[in-house]
């Protein structure tokens, strides 16, 4: 029997988020319920429940930040128990068995993987995200969060936290190496917080210096307004790592050249618009422009280990499930330091 | 006392090259003076005695691909010896003191790397190419040819050669390593050599299949015209590594859909207009896109004992001093298999 649970449901891109109800499947054998506490609100949930990417389904539950505790589990579930501190970020299933799914990148499961929402389960069954009161998961696409980091600050690290630490680890930041985040948003202060940790030299490239405070607060070592074009000069031919977590349509040239030889920047932002680069600008230094999307499960799991080991959160802002329409309008005025986290248990109140 | 050798020469954009002479320096206390037997004509050649970059500087003697044997050696050359066979690429000298040269990549020097030809030595002094009877250069910017490669056409590795090797070597092809070439020309017709030396599986990728037959003969283990549509559809998603040695503009979203997982494309062809990527098409996969530029003079001379072990040489034609204009025409109309040698000993004939 499935259960029926409170959700924040639209109904059409130019309807709001409103308090209703989802139904929930029973457990199947390796099927985790999860109890959601809390669930961070990113953009990407504003351009598909507004529909400005295309293809939306309605009704809608957004979500893909989720963190919770285990509330039952299917009869053949391993990694799991009730009571267990969960995550569940942007996929809840992949084909498993196409390369990429066997290399551990789920997130490019040439089958397609299941969207956390706005998407179908292979069997049909449409998904609905995280603002709801809870969500059944198959256990290997359900994250352990560690102790050492509370659940609200954790659940931005399901989309955000991997987005960031994918191309950080990846491109091995790390001591020794100078790492630039582009943006000083949702995404860009968990990378701050990462690339520190890690240990590389951490410079943040934001439009003004409005939040250079919480920047170097929060672990980077240099901050630099992108709109003086100084820090261009300045900076030339410094970083090894450059994270661009803006959506903004950039001029690369400017970018790429603050790339040290063989230096690398990584988009994690998608712009609508496709970038111009001249051949000759990654020739000169052997400079690579390269992309990334979140991560696998693996990765995630790494994430959170290193993320409770280190203590890292995202610096968010809680809000109760009838703040969400507001919140969203703040975030995209870019109003927010720096992630909205919903209070779930306030659908009881 | 300068010595006079003959000297291929032009005298302005519109010149053809003559015989004249020129002056070579006596060799200072760490100077090598090399006999040349053979100078590749490398595309760059003929950009730059037409002056189609821009900046030419007339008189002007071409050749950056030079091979011979050691005449005479300055009183403090310790690694060098009457007699020896060694090869100049596409530098003379270098700052020796920048993050770049100390890092052996002096091709990236950030004072600018002395280019053999069409340049200026620190001192002033006017730089002449390889298209003459002798040559005067540093002995740290002189390279040692091993046996097992004939001077003919070890020539054309001190530039198509490494050109070729840098991206191969830096980007992991080897066994189990997908790697594609886009051209099979002077350069990519090395790259197919050096990939299949290196135990990777090679495809090339060219306009179409006329050359089929050298492709595989060289090394390649599949050949697909890019002329045909089909091509990109059965090789979506493919290449680990995709080494475009073409100077035309090409769809870069066509051919970075051919990377899988991780993969990277990596420019050696400079286009003259900027490439568009949508920043989606890289983060799909976590690709790379990425330029090269020759190598260093470490990585010269790994390539060249590498060529040496491996027999590895450019298939070349040979030509006299008297053919070179007539040559310059048949490169522009790629109009040679696959890279032109003069024999500088026809300069006494």
């Amino acid at each position: 029997m499935p259960t029926t649970v409170s959700a924040l449901v639209t109904e059409g891109a130019s309807k709001p988020l409103e308090r209703s109800t989802i139904e929930r499947r029973d457990p199947k054998p390796h099927d985790v319920l999860i109890d959601i506490a809390y669930a961070g609100i990113c953009h990407s949930d504003i351009h598909q429940a507004r529909d400005e990417w295309g293809g939306a389904e309605f009704p809608m539950v957004p979500g893909h930040e989720i963190a919770g505790t285990v509330a039952a589990v299917g009869d053949q579930v391993s990694k799991f128990s009730v009571g267990d501190r969960v995550g569940v970020g942007c996929f809840v299933d992949s084909c498993r068995e196409c390369d990429n799914c066997r290399a551990g990148e789920e997130q490019f499961c040439t089958k397609g993987e299941v969207q956390t929402y706005n998407a179908r389960e292979y069997s049909g069954e449409q998904t609905f995200g995280g603002y709801s009161q809870s969500v059944v998961v198959d256990e290997n696409y359900v994250l352990n969060i560690p102790e050492g980091v509370e659940l609200d600050v954790a659940a931005p690290l399901l989309c955000a936290g991997i987005t960031l630490y994918t191309p950080l680890t990846h491109w091995g930041a790390g001591p020794g190496k100078k790492v630039a985040i582009i943006g000083m948003g949702g995404l860009g202060h968990v990378g701050v917080k990462i690339a520190h940790a890690l240990g590389a030299e951490v410079t943040v490239l934001s439009q003004s210096l409005s939040k250079q405070e919480d920047g170097k607060r929060l672990g980077a070592d240099h901050y630099y307004a992108t709109s003086d074009e100084q820090t261009f000069t300045d900076l030339d031919s410094t970083f090894d790592l450059i994270v661009n977590t803006v959506s903004a349509d950039l001029d690369l040239e400017k970018y790429v050249a603050l790339l040290a030889l063989d230096g690398s920047m990584v988009n994690v932002g998608i712009p609508s618009n496709p970038g111009s680069i001249h051949a000759f600008s990654l020739a000169n230094g052997r400079r690579s422009l390269a992309g990334s999307k979140i991560g696998g499960i693996r990765d995630t799991q790494k994430m959170l280990d290193f993320c409770a080991e280190h203590h890292i959160g995202a610096e968010i802002e809680k809000i109760t499930v009838d703040d969400v329409n507001k919140a969203y309008d703040r975030v995209v005025d870019s109003d927010v330091r720096y992630r909205f986290v919903i209070d779930i248990a306030s659908f009881d109140r």
